[in-house]
């Protein structure tokens, strides 16, 4: 398992982090397989959408955010419940198959670290397996 | 990695891919391990949930509709912003245990892919990995 | 594979199953690898979130029951159809990387079985892959 460190600059925001999980694949050599890349945070998660048009990650995170307000009927005190929900709806992981050290993703997908509670310095932790 | 192709109808709609990609074990004589199977598309997603009864079906996708309507306060300027959202809530792979060439599906669950900005002809890539 | 065996006390409800995972883990001698938790039914879900405080859990079922109510205009007629599309929301199934025989969770993630249709006892299939 390795680790990449992700720095947030605002409370909600789609990060690109497929050129770091890129080079990790190369750097290791890794050829054929799957990637699995996992958030150990429970106020951000992991997702995988159109990167070419930066509205798209706009748009996510305000409908998110329209479904799921800041300030809402929740108990815990901490003030980011929003963030706690989004991170159970959106998800903890993504797995991306890698063929020829390339990972596979579609013409437009890139992958993202959905930060909810932000800015924070973040953890990614990836985890390799070849088959 | 291989190679599944599936033809939607609609704008929004669940196809049940399971027979083809129990077929895609069956022919490659694949045993015991994960399979993973991943959308490559930005607009259309991977689902498990109950195939007996198509109202199960219309009702996510309606319930959906509601929460992210097709028409909205949106920057992407496609008019598939809806679609890209429904995408990061569903996510883009799901993976199934394989025990003794079979699918370990519960009784009630069948694999679909989520459509949400059809009718387009639409790729599924598929992963074994052996365990 | 193996099962695991979870009941559940009400009709919506997050289990915390991180020990009963972790046990199962080490009673394996499993090392290195990746383990895949996985809900063969199409009312419940896997998640990953804080199991520090209760109410993030209590937080996250008040504010999908807002989103997805029990009653609505569905289709389904077994009273259940929000139970179905939460389950697609929040996914069937987690996978964890596992170092030196641990579940590498966050400091504050702990394994959740979603039940959105119970109380009921429920399965959960947990698979191996070592890695």
């Amino acid at each position: 398992m390795d680790q990449l460190s992700v720095k947030t600059g605002k409370r909600q925001e789609l990060m690109d982090i497929t050129e770091e999980t890129q080079q990790y694949i190369s750097n290791n050599g890794y050829d054929h397989g799957i990637i699995t890349i996992y958030c150990p945070h429970t106020t951000a998660a992991l997702t995988i959408n159109e990167g070419a048009d930066p509205s798209v990650g706009r748009d996510i995170l305000v409908s998110l955010e329209k479904l799921i307000p800041h300030r809402g009927d929740y108990r815990h005190t901490e003030g980011n419940s929003d963030a706690h929900i989004k991170t159970s709806l959106v998800g903890p992981s993504v797995q991306v198959i890698v063929e020829e050290g390339r990972l596979m993703l579609g013409t437009w997908q890139k992958i993202f670290f959905a930060e909810f509670d932000g800015p924070r310095t973040r953890k990614v932790w990836i985890k390799w397996i070849e088959g």
